[in-house]
């Protein structure tokens, strides 16, 4: 807790004259990021040996790295981080408690499939936000580093079962509904991200650029389907 | 996994001629250490608030970075950890099992009061190791690092309500007691840690020296107890 921060939500906003959106932006990544690490860390116990076990714990602590940057990013702006991502909390927890993995396969497409669509979103954002805030934002969704761990230990037990690649795409359609219905509720909660995207940067996204930010979203999703040997 | 190293625990050793012992006393130590930094995210939850889980968080980051360091210690003597840590996996999933913290404050307790005696007495056996090791486990004790915010948090909640400390020493005592117990249960089960205390070493530690340690692991636990305002 630092004490010289702004003790409320709209008190700090006033304060810094930063906008809401970024604001908003750097708090829900800061407390996915948390939630991340947290989720990942309880998935570990499904893993079938100690070394899997121990390969998803450093990814979750890779998530936590993450956290600390937005947290300090928002600290640095004079914002409290638990005013920031407080607003964030209950959609996020949402989405997680309705997508707690039955097994160690269902934990890697979450984390992988998961983290991935969140990190698309999260990028396009930041191309209408201030360079630094961008460039941040850039850094922390890029550095998943659990791709290859994940792609091999799936694919591995689809080639051992070839049953499985059926029961982990519908568990990823699952997924990637449960993400959308939360970020929608998201969307009628925090106007100020909404409009960073149709009004913000440049003039905004048009009703075209907001076409084509989807598509390119669900094409990296159909290639992450796609590495993991699942049909999208 | 490494493909070089041994993939039976006896080959290893075979290989490396390091003594039972230390792979033993590091498997232990390892083990403990990702298993700490599992329990106390999962603790987390209970925190009241974000800035107090986030802190939890990163204690738990901490202990992972020991996991790390003890890891690649045994990967560099030839030893596959997880044959070194499965060993010791059973005795410590119990101890954990049976001592789930019911709220935030029994969680701060036993991260504080459990881990501070454990580090007691990994560092009691380390006396008796070569000085590498001994450098490791010293190391990896020393820095606990999260005392001072249990302390505080634990100290202003006695305050605030001073029935507290009554059910909290209870509950340090009881977690003390799981702790013997599985100790007695992993001393049964590895000779080889019980003959380094006896004979290894210098000739080892007489009885004499034992019962000093033990009277040393004692005083250390009462001191912290005192830290946290709680009667041992």
């Amino acid at each position: 807790m630092v004490e010289e921060v702004s003790t409320s939500r709209s008190d700090a906003l006033d304060d810094t004259g930063y906008p809401d959106a970024v604001v908003d932006l750097l708090g829900v990544l800061a407390y996915g990021e948390l939630q991340a690490f947290e989720r990942l860390v309880s998935d570990a116990v499904l893993a079938p040996d100690l070394d899997s076990r121990a390969a998803i714990d450093g990814m979750a602590v890779g998530e936590f790295g993450h956290f600390i940057l937005l947290r300090d990013r928002l600290t640095s702006l004079g914002v409290d981080p638990s005013y920031a991502m407080e607003p964030f909390t209950e959609a996020l927890d949402a989405f997680h408690a309705s997508t707690a993995p039955a097994d160690w396969l269902e934990g890697l497409v979450k984390a992988y499939v998961g983290d991935g669509i969140g990190a698309d979103f999260y990028r396009e954002v930041a191309a209408y936000v201030d360079p630094r805030t961008r460039e941040l934002v850039e850094h922390v969704c890029a550095d998943l580093g659990h791709s290859s761990f994940v792609i091999e230990t799936v694919r591995a037990a689809i080639e051992a079962d070839p049953a499985v690649a059926g029961r982990l795409a519908l568990w990823a359609r699952r997924l990637v509904g449960e993400a959308l219905a939360q970020a929608q509720r998201v969307a009628a909660e925090h106007e100020a991200l909404v409009e960073l995207l149709v009004e913000g940067g440049e003039g905004g996204a048009s009703l075209a650029e907001i076409g084509r930010m989807l598509a390119r979203i669900t094409d990296n999703h159909a290639a992450r389907m796609n590495a993991l040997g699942l049909s999208p």
